[in-house]
């Protein structure tokens, strides 16, 4: 399995808030370096999590800019880059390439619903040649909760067929097991990756390639000791300790909504107000929710 | 029921491209023409007909910039400017405004589902706030077939009264007669306009404003005739003649793909390419597809 690309543990990582409801970027810094030191193998910034949808192209492109001109390897940097507009998703596909960040995580169009896989392939391909750089390492985004057009295997065969290469992988944020464990078998070589942390151990069992989720944001350590020793049998009791905790934490986040009530979990832990800060649509949760997270 | 604003017959236009899928400018603006000299009210652009999702700010603005510099009155133009990141929706907005363009159609943010009432009303408050132009008015865009974020009732009651004479209407694209009438019943002095061509008449004898619509690409003359005589006793011959018409027109296009339907008739009708193309994730009617729908 070593040659899967991307592999390990890669953070969703929440974009803290100025109070003008901006990404704060020296705390988005200091977040990130804490996650690599913390054991993540990379930032998967700007994604779902990271409510990259609710920032313009020139706020997403500023935040990867900041990242790499903090001195985080642009190899440990996974932005999403996957818009509406297919236009920009080119735009801010070569810009990541341009700071030398060549693998991004790439959502289907998502305003349009019922497409075509003509249509789906369509727009992967054409973003691939129009971006024209070899260097280019996609994870395609399959989050049909939020963005409503799932992508199905048929068109992720034909991706990987014209693009060899391209296509590296998948992060499955459907929380469907059967359907992570159905793509490892369809497609050697590919690296799918959990979108849910308490699936990754299991995941990793069936050849796996790790994970990207948002509970890493208060439990990296623990998600990364489970990635490096699931297969150690001298280290089970531990990977199952540390698993365990991956699953308490999940579980509390589950209660409320999940974005806010991780951004309140570090806003307490971490003090500053922009981890609390959300941007509409979405919003923080409730004094009467925070209050029962808290206490939980 | 003159009081509404916007009133009348708004097409929601297609786009034509270039062969490299850019919206082609000159077409646009012939088309536009064409569809005012046929008596539309007004252009309803960069709709959901009008692919304005699968463009960038930038391709936005641009055509918007086009329409006003060829001498469309800006208040004839009703440019669709919500989009899923609050700052772009904040910037197309005063874009509009920069123009003289007033009057725009917003979509809720549309990435994230699932929203709560509270996050909606902030999504658009916090763009009327932030755009700060007395000028503005806004025409709510329900079409949850696509957004996948409805707008509920006491959400447009909570932004009517923080925003007195902002929200000037609504586009109800859901195809629920019911939900058209209800809305006209709750909000006197509301501009509730149909998003289905064949709806608008029986929208209008329940004191609805009028429509913005797709199939007006193809009958706008008959709509304007049906809007403008409705109330006619003398006409109701011609008026049940025209609106006949139009159900025929739209029922012929919603046989396929709507967009890509309208778009092959259009090719067919003016003979440019640049009609039937369309951007990834959208696709033309497939060869087959275009021959029944011409042949029908």
């Amino acid at each position: 399995m070593s040659e899967l690309h991307p592999r390990g543990v890669f953070c969703a990582a929440v974009t803290p808030l100025t109070a003008d409801l901006s990404p704060d970027h020296a705390q988005f810094v200091v977040h990130a370096r804490r996650l690599l030191a913390e054991g993540c193998d990379g930032i998967a910034l700007l994604g779902t999590t990271g409510e990259a949808n609710s920032f313009s192209t020139g706020e997403r492109m500023a935040l990867l800019e900041v990242a790499v001109a903090a001195g985080i390897a642009p190899e440990r940097l996974l932005p999403g880059t996957g818009v509406a507009a297919l236009t920009e998703t080119v735009a801010l596909t070569r810009h990541a390439l341009s700071l030398g960040v060549a693998t991004v995580v790439m959502l289907p169009p998502f305003y349009y619903k019922g497409v075509t896989e003509d249509g789906l392939f369509a727009s992967y391909a054409e973003v691939v040649q129009r971006v024209d750089d070899p260097r280019l390492r996609v994870v395609l985004y399959h989050i049909p909760q939020f963005s409503a057009v799932p992508i199905p295997f048929a068109v992720i065969e034909r991706l990987r067929a014209a693009f060899p290469g391209t296509f590296a992988g998948i992060k499955d944020s459907s929380g469907d097991f059967a359907n992570m464990t159905a793509l490892v078998e369809r497609f050697p070589g590919f690296a799918v990756l959990a979108g849910a942390d308490p699936l990754m151990l299991p995941l990793l069992q069936k050849g796996g390639a790790g994970c990207i989720t948002a509970t890493s944001n208060l439990v990296a350590a623990d998600l990364a000791f489970v990635f490096r020793h699931f297969a150690d049998p001298d280290r089970a009791a531990e990977v199952e300790a540390a698993q365990a905790r991956v699953v308490v934490a999940r579980n509390r986040v589950s209660r409320f909504a999940q974005i806010g009530s991780i951004r309140t979990l570090l806003g307490e832990r971490y003090g500053e107000p922009g981890w609390r800060r959300q941007r509409p649509p979405l919003v923080p949760l409730s004094a009467e929710e925070s209050a029962a997270l808290l206490a939980g």
